[in-house]
């Protein structure tokens, strides 16, 4: 199975010509861009270059294309900055490339209503750069914020380290103008904060991973930064199953963190390898905790008062630079994973009190499969991301055999196969057993309505 | 346009038989209780009885009902206790009512993942009295909270006094099992806070009406009640101008109040003549706003002084039953409007800083079709809650253009003709407006995706 299921062997050979004719110098050929879209963070790679992209720089833009697609029934894939982790934007023989990243303005900035209206194209980091200027922010905060793109976040449903306390993409944007296969243009939500007028199609177009519609502007609900700076809690566990009973005891307390993070045994050795720091006691799993706003501090000293009954060594601090300074750690992660060899990045989440028995079904996958594989959670809202290390282009069948077995054991547990990563290419296999064959069936029929022809990101998500 | 769209002159006579084979006691023909199910809080009035009331006791229950619906091609009204405000659950001629009242228990409560599993028939505020026990807190507060069951709240995406700083329920629920309108039973969502896998149906079934499935269960994220109590200011300004304009500056300070309600002189005077207090200032408007939580203290003041400073009279308490005396005022709002004489509550919403500019259009309202509007507003999300006041069985003509006024204003405001209260049957004439007609197209295909046979409360939020 790969991406050469979503192309097609014979490409009207009028496609690119129509692209030029209506589009001139925003369509390109250049192989070695075509072929940097042949990938994403995945470490997939689609079995050959796409035969164009159009590298859109309005609505226009973005609805030509797609009317020249619909005629020509060619399959089109939407790529923001091509940061997804799970294929979504990987684009390949047969297909069109539509490129967002032009599309990078911001339109319209509101605080006295907390929106924003933005183009696709933007990045999250840069976004927010300008918010914070005027004492805003757009709380989705992925670990890629620097160089993801504000329309992938919304296509993805994207998280990050913040979640637990402010929310997912699903929960900050108020509408969007969205392009349909066939060209024509459509706006949904509202600027309001509430609003139950008919289906809410802003929610379903969120995590769509662009097999509805082309997403070409956005309507971003914003918030205040909290008031002060915050308090971190480092606290190191014997083991990881402790780690994860602690950060589930947090959460039982009430007490809301802003981050609360968990790294195991092999991450945490990994990182320290990466960052030339000595190496930590074996066996020793670690949570990052920071608290935020008017009661950080209160929060912070009961977080730290809960671990320390429960045997953990902690270190509490007041100092935002300290705080960052431990942060880099847990920041650090990505790199060491990958420094380690080829990974295939999971991303799986689990009701929160299920953490500790997700952490025994990976020690378990770890003993069956003969793997390691360095674990780290976003704790506070059960989301985990087991790494599996390989050598190779390909990911070898006994990892995607251990890869399935660690998400049949989540959603066993109540929890899902993907928390925040989405399906794209890598976890269609697994979709139906999620939904069911049956839901299945009904969100294909919904992708239907919107795009009758299937041209849009054709072989991802529901693709066989 | 009435509900008679919505049934049929010939029913399948053998209709009830098959429902009373299938379900035996738990089908009536009643005919009190059938009229009963002619109205809900809206105030109309559909055109007669249905043909029969299905009291499910369990899914099996309401799949078999749907199974005859389906069979037979019935129409089938889902109703909880029949306290909405937009005609959805009114039923008619050669309807089913399919109530859902009978379940209602608890299924599972679980403070560790703060969820809790529930049917839909249990009232939200017996929810969240057992809830209470064990400090927990599902957050969505409908002024209805003691009469509307928690499946009503889901259908109709309720919102209430609080959702400005913790949503509505868009925002506290996971998952939900629903039947389809052909019996078959499916599992939307998760027990996980986070999760991106496929199309988001669960957030496409809420607010849905009725129109998408009937919902037999659902997953509903809870909170912890905020630490401390709340503290309480009293704003009284001169005009209902200043008092919107005072809410929109809370709004832009950054701080947020839990509750910030909005009274105009007109609803002001109707409570003040209901409870028997003295008559308030002529023109006098109100705000009366609440903060909670570790802060409460310091972002009540902050408040009172953003408004002293705008010219308002204040009152500033930190004591909760004093505070619950003040908030007294406009809880009593509804029934004092209903004192007044017939009435259609209105729902428009827009954004926050719109709400000053909203009341301009209410008074240009008032002048131009010679009738007054008394007006309360969640002002913390920009939702205004306009009274129409006639007298009669029907919704005089002038009012319903008036209304139309209303709807068309809070749409060029970049708002919704509904924050919270659905379109029914009551507003599907403005719903095109607001959707454009591509996009109601398209809204009706993805209906037709869950419900061919077009039996799922038909006539409602699409109809003619």
């Amino acid at each position: 199975m790969s991406a050469s299921d979503a192309g097609r062997d014979t490409i009207d050979p009028e496609v690119v010509t129509r692209l030029t004719r209506e589009l001139g110098p925003r369509v390109t050929s250049d192989v070695r861009a075509l072929e940097e879209t042949r990938a994403d963070a995945s470490g997939h790679l689609s079995p050959g270059p796409p035969v164009a992209i159009v590298a859109a720089e309005s609505v226009a833009d973005v609805q030509a294309a797609l009317r020249v697609a619909t005629a020509t029934r060619t399959p089109v894939v939407t790529r923001g900055a091509g940061t997804g982790a799970a294929g979504a934007a990987i684009a390949g023989p047969g297909e069109i490339v539509l490129s967002t990243t032009r599309m990078d303005r911001i339109l319209d900035v509101r605080p006295d209503d907390l929106l924003a209206v933005v183009e696709p194209g933007i990045l999250n980091g840069d976004l927010n750069a300008v918010l914070a200027e005027q004492d805003l922010w757009w709380a989705p905060d992925p670990a890629s914020r620097d160089i993801s793109t504000v329309g992938g976040n919304i296509a993805t449903g994207a998280g990050g380290l913040l979640c637990a306390k402010y929310g997912t993409v699903r929960d900050a944007v108020l509408g969007m103008d969205v392009v349909l296969a066939d060209g024509r243009m459509m706006r949904l939500g509202r600027r309001s904060v509430k609003g139950v007028t008919g289906l809410d199609l802003t929610s379903l177009l969120i995590g769509s991973e662009g097999a509805l519609a082309v997403i070409v502007s956005a309507t971003l609900k914003l918030r205040r930064r909290p008031p002060g700076s915050p308090h971190t809690v480092l606290a190191t566990f014997a083991t990881v199953r402790e780690a994860a009973a602690g950060a589930a005891a947090v959460v039982v307390s009430g007490v809301q963190p802003a981050i609360m993070e968990l790294m195991d045994a092999a991450s945490l050795g990994a990182v320290h390898a990466l960052l030339g720091l000595p190496a930590p006691t074996a066996g020793a799993a670690q949570l990052t905790i920071q608290t935020d706003g008017a009661a950080a501090g209160a929060e912070a000293a009961a977080i730290d008062s809960i671990l320390r009954a429960l045997g953990a060594e902690t270190t509490l601090s007041d100092d935002a630079a300290e705080g960052e300074r431990l942060l880099t750690i847990r920041r650090s992660a990505h790199a060491a994973m990958t420094a380690l060899g080829d990974t295939l990045l999971e991303d799986v989440a689990v009701p929160r009190s299920s953490l500790p028995a997700m952490f025994d079904e990976i020690g378990r996958i770890e003993r069956e499969y003969g793997l390691t594989i360095p674990t780290i959670a976003h704790a506070g809202d059960g989301n985990l991301h087991p790494s599996f290390v390989f050598t190779g282009p390909e990911v070898p069948d006994e990892v995607w055999a251990a890869a399935g077995d660690l998400f049949t054991s989540a959603l066993r547990l109540g929890g899902t196969l993907t928390g925040e990563h989405g399906v794209g290419l890598l976890k269609r296999r697994w979709l139906a057993d999620e939904l069911g064959e049956d839901q299945w069936e009904l969100q294909r029929q919904i992708k239907q309505v919107f795009d009758p022809l299937g041209i849009l990101n054709p072989g991802k998500v529901f693709g066989a």
